[in-house]
């Protein structure tokens, strides 16, 4: 029984190398075997090298039988190895399934540690300059998604929070917009959308909920759509979307 | 005009030197001056050896007077050297009054870059190993905060969300919890407080919406208080909380 392993839930952040946590990357460093999701991007396994590094958590396909499978997977390695990383895309705890991943290893007796990653908001609201909270105009901020069954999603009413985010809502654009405008928010409410945030191919598009109902077209990565008052532009924003970050070009300079 | 330097707002993250990005780490290393709130620690400005330390935005006192006082220098100080950094507890996009810093470092003319940082929610998550969304149980989670005006707060009506959070919810326990019940929560709704997360003094506690409804006591650090069936424990769960995470001690050691 001592000789168990201890995995780790990290969150790598949305995307860039240097956005996950000093605790993440020198785990990572030291790891056993990494299992990772898609959504992990290839630099950031560069930070685990000598770690046997394993895809798991494909993004379509049935997705229970998948879970059971990574479950299945931390158990066994942690039986073997010391140190195991469970790598996932921004923040574990937020829409990360981490309750059937900390309850399959506590069932199975393997000790677990959770290590929080900058969670895309966060991310989308400093590359955008975009504060999700404001004085005076945005006080409560509510992260969202929709339902993997879609007639969950049409009954489920948008949280009445100021500023609004919502996670992986590309493809519901459309719906997420009628049912903001049935909900009584104004029709020129202003929206950021981000695909794709942190990356290289980061792109951010400046709609409101009326051009939002238009729908946001095929998208080619992770999509984040935030809303609100607070999403409005300053007198003398710069906005330099085209551009990467650039702390991103000059650390790796 | 050229030499104007640039003005980072970095997101410490709650505490925990480990807990602050990778480029957040990379880019205090290189700073000639950061201007940090009370709520940073002393072992995360271990990581600024060579910057002048400046201490602004006391917690208490005359907020606006303050938050000029805090632009004036960020503006001053990028006059004259050119890597200027503005260091805030947690991520400076939510409750860090970031309109403000940005408004005046743009009408400035001064570039400004943030780089996010880890929200006590998701560290409070990690340490107390409950996921703010849950499969089945809870797919939205909302931040929100009392007003400043106590007016005002009476009157707010508190998010709909699955989950909630309340930053710096510690004085405001009894107040919220009233609120809570009075729009229809039940009373043993599962409750996580968390004071000085991350930090060494680091205490979690797990209450219910009646026992939060008893008031809290005294804080002696930043307190946030989680709630929502997401907060139920596991069946298995193993709650060392009295320790610090074991990733501290290991990467310290």
């Amino acid at each position: 029984m001592a000789a168990r392993g201890k995995v780790y839930l990290i969150g790598a952040g949305p995307g860039a190398q240097d956005l996950i946590t000093l605790r993440g990357a020198r785990l990572l460093a030291q790891a056993d075997v990494v299992l990772h999701d898609a959504l992990v991007t290839d630099e950031m396994l560069e930070l685990c090298p000598r770690a046997e590094k394993i895809l798991v958590g494909k993004r379509c396909g049935q997705l229970s039988t998948a879970q059971q499978f990574i479950n299945k997977q931390m158990i066994d390695n942690a039986l073997k190895f010391p140190l195991v990383v469970r790598l996932k895309g921004g923040d574990p705890m937020l829409f990360g399934r981490a309750d059937e991943e900390l309850r399959a290893l506590e069932e199975a007796g393997i000790e677990v540690e959770v290590v929080p990653g900058i969670t895309t908001a966060l991310a989308a609201a400093a590359a955008s300059k975009q504060p999700l909270t404001k004085r005076g105009v945005a006080r409560s901020v509510a992260f969202f998604t929709s339902s993997t069954a879609p007639e969950h999603a049409e009954h489920d009413a948008i949280p009445d929070t100021d500023t609004l985010v919502q996670y992986m809502g590309g493809r519901e654009a459309i719906a997420t917009a009628e049912r903001l405008l049935a909900q009584g928010r104004h029709a020129d409410t202003p929206v950021v959308v981000i695909e794709n945030c942190s990356r290289p191919d980061q792109h951010i598009r400046r709609l409101t909920i009326a051009s939002l109902a238009q729908g946001l077209g095929a998208a080619h990565g992770p999509v984040l759509v935030m809303l609100g008052d607070a999403m409005k532009t300053r007198a003398h924003q710069h906005n330099d979307e085209a551009q990467l970050p650039s702390a991103v070009q000059q650390l790796s300079a």
